[in-house]
């Protein structure tokens, strides 16, 4: 068995994925990308930020929009159970030799500023500000009418260790590429909150994020997102799809913003709560994992990613996939 | 506020809903219902029983279908995180006074038995027989396109004295109708799982089951089993629907067994996994909080449900609803 | 066979139907219901007078909302072929003895204004100003994204005579109801340009307008707009549906304008262009002809409707229709 | 105006398209991919020849399946107004030079043969055998769900010289493609039932049949359909697609069948029955013509055809199209 087992009990309760901070350097070009076009809400804006939420959420934000020089990320976000929860996480953390501070982040309560091992930023809070919901203001929906965050996708320069790290602080393994001769994960997806996944990983130049993605409800929105992108000057921002994953069965659509930063919209994956619930294997070899239908995806989606500020990526342990791209 | 603060820290864990075992009169008929017409996948069948799952579960089965010879529902049954959350169970309701029991069930491990102080009948098992996945043949999908049950319905003669119990046992109120003359809870939504439900009460003789609900992906699937059951002599099988849920709001058509046991199809409710997630208020006398659109239900749909074997229903402790119905 | 036989080579060409002129007692109010909340687009607006034209359509409009002091329909309009076709059209009808004149209308070229037997007041051009076509400004669509004008439904107080006449304009009966006693027409379904209808009669107080409809690509945009009506306060304006008709096979919904004026929202009928293709027959005791999945109409879906200005309705010459509804 | 006026009063009058005829190896495997996993029905079956229908057809056929040694198509089949219009067909194109012979088909009456100025075989009949209809037959809706046959689509040696011969038999242009240098056409969309096509010309070596297109009723369909030949061993049948089409507006798929012929499923294209209906212009240099997504089509569906039974094909007056394809 390539993944290790679940950790049932880890030491600290990740509910979900939160947010995450994306440096960009023209905050009315963002905000026409994902305000006017994609249709999220805005819920604060300043000179210097932007933040911003989907349908169905009541925290505050799930994305952030800082002014900058580059574009950059600064640190994938999530919420824990309880504020004893992120004493536990700071203690476990530190017990593995991570670096462990308290940050102030706006909107938020007490938040913990942590890496993984491979200097991949990672922040946890448990309180955000809520806002009243809005999912039934369907005045307010348009674009792809996206309802809230549903995960985090990053390169990684070694998933079997990425995976082994994420597996102890309790994220469960849903579906993972394995290549066949070396034995070694080529990507995992895992979970927390019950879908396929809060964060994934994908074998290469990294840590560097690979994509955010928005959970829309079903697949006409993605069409009718196609179409608008087409007319509206966004045509060059479409950059795969759409189409149906192999793993994790999804519709998706990925485009780029006006930095580059990569957005994935994703309807309908499948519910993971079982404790027992089995991982699904696929081989590297098999073009069905990365879609269904058949279709490659293009050489950028292999090779692009947003780096994390003040983190210098690392080139990938294995070999270079085997792309089937144009 | 009418409903309790969420009970965090459970005596045991509950993970999801997972089956309800109904008593009915003609297997093949309801073979030809939830199978050949709904699209349920047979698991087993022997000529006392046959067992159903929905296209992306991975446990045994979601509905167990028994001969009798009357119609009844014997218990709603939930799945825990572990063995030992199975005995925290039995400990805990034991000490409210609840009878407890160890049962034997068809391709289950250890099956606790027992009630709520109503008397419904309840049981919770850690283990069940896993399947292969089969969410992606696609050549099996067909009627509805079930995906996974969501939720039981049942009716309540006291729903103030149900959300206690249930929300002692870690069951949190995502939405709830509230009668604002005498502030008596009419109707609750309790989840487990990260939805807007597991387990609802409403108003009225109780307990009795008044409905179970299975997720499809998108409203289309539930407009074409409405032309399929028009077509295929089921037109009266159709009673409320198809809608939009005030509460929850997802996309609905409630259908009737051969026997009179009623389904929901259920499409896009929201994500509730944030500990601190507010409920939603809604009063007794907005027709909007049952169907957005304003469609009334018919009377039956207020009036009818399923007995449990072996219990007697106790009238509603409240006065009858004002129901704008046909 | 109750319906006569087509005439396949009708005195005139007729090519669609293009237009109705609605007064309307507050241009704002009927405004910021077809534009604002349908999604219909403004062509023209002066301070009598609001042209609209749906998204794919190049005539200059499909709906005129005129200011009075009482709801009313002036006329249905009718395009033809050529301008030889409005002169074959006048003697035509002149030999019918029909009232024939010529009458000014704005944005349109030589304007032929005739009426059925029972005083219908109809209407024929050729020629409409053009507009660019805007079916892929996609940022346009809104609403329940209308594409084009679908049909007329009026009521007859003798839907055989009704019928007798229009085919003998060369309108060909798709469906009919029939009395399966009297072996009366109490409703018909006739077209010219290929689909189910451009013109129905229902037999009631008549010539009274039932409803106009708009053709959109798909029900979800049905489903879309009923969230929205739900949520932005014409919750009231929805009168029924949404559902699949027996007869056409649109899955359909009625709405009612600020001024009583109902509208259809229609998706997906057949294509009809054989000149042998067979009108289907429905039984009036048949509830699944106007609702294929058996829900009931309203009454007043049955009862209300818009007056002809000017004319005085005659009561229908057949016994009050088996109305099965709330 | 690289396109002629429309020919408003042709010879004769074609109602639509009808059906084609394809020369297939195996008759097995031609029915597993139509009947089994596209939806067509049957309609008739011995040992040389399978006819299947769609869904909402009367006729007896749209496409005729003959087993063969090598894949061909022999004609593409066009239904006429009325028998007169057959003599008035028959005397036109022999007026024009073209060949002209009366032949059997099966379940057809009078059948004239002939063939446009390039060799392409064409045939027209007015009395096709009838059906009842099943569009209401919902149990009978599998696979893509294909409502009807929309058109043809052939490559042609000289787009021009094609576009004048069928624009003098009353098919009117609705859009095109022009190269802005030569001010050639390099494709053209052709109608006679009021919709985009019944017949497209696609510069290349021709006469050959580029593919046939059957109708659906929206993209959800399309995108069942995907996910279905992925899982049952048509994967690599699907050749271009999902996607939305610049030209025609609608949403689109390209598959191939066991022989190579190519079938589109096409949803949603406009209504174009006007006489004065503008044909739309396009630059052969703007890719969101052919994807207005901007996803470039494969080669293969640039180049490869079925050819028609004892035609030579002829190379392409034009130079090489600006391919953007992987």
């Amino acid at each position: 068995m390539p993944v290790p087992a679940p950790n049932l009990y880890p030491a600290f309760n990740t509910i979900r994925l939160s947010h995450v901070e994306l440096h960009v350097t023209d905050l009315d070009a963002s905000r026409a990308f994902y305000v006017d076009m994609l249709g999220l809400q805005v819920t604060h804006q300043d000179s210097e930020m932007l933040t911003l939420r989907a349908m169905e959420e009541r925290g505050h934000h799930c994305l952030v929009l800082r002014r900058a020089d580059a574009p950059a990320a600064t640190a994938v976000v999530f919420k824990v159970w309880s504020e004893a929860d992120l004493d536990h996480a700071a203690d476990w953390l530190a017990r593995q030799g991570r670096p462990v501070s308290w940050v102030d982040r706006p909107f938020q309560g007490r938040t913990l500023a942590s890496s993984d091992p491979h200097g991949l930023p990672i922040e946890f809070y448990h309180e955000m500000e809520r806002l009243p919901p809005i999912h039934q203001q369907y005045a307010l929906y348009h674009g792809v009418r996206p309802l809230r965050i549903d995960h985090f996708n990053c390169f990684s320069p070694d998933v079997d260790a990425s995976v082994a790290f994420w597996n102890d602080m309790g994220f469960r393994v849903t579906e993972y590429t394995e290549d066949a001769e070396t034995k070694k994960l080529w990507a995992a997806w895992m979970h927390r909150k019950g879908g396929v996944h809060d964060m994934a990983f994908t074998n290469g130049l990294g840590p560097r994020l690979h994509h955010i993605a928005f959970w829309t409800a079903h697949p006409m929105n993605i069409i009718d997102l196609l179409d608008l992108m087409s007319t509206t000057g966004y045509v060059g921002s479409i950059e795969r799809g759409p189409g149906r994953h192999g793993i994790s069965n999804a519709f998706f659509l990925y485009i780029r913003d006006p930095d580059g930063h990569r957005t994935e919209i994703y309807a309908s994956d499948y519910q993971t709560v079982d404790p027992d619930h089995e991982p699904i294997h696929w081989d590297l070899k098999d073009p069905q994992r990365q879609t269904l239908w058949g279709a490659p995806a293009p050489r950028s989606w292999f090779e692009e990613g947003t780096l994390f500020t003040g983190l210098a990526p690392q080139p990938s342990r294995l070999a270079a996939q085997p792309i089937v791209a144009p």
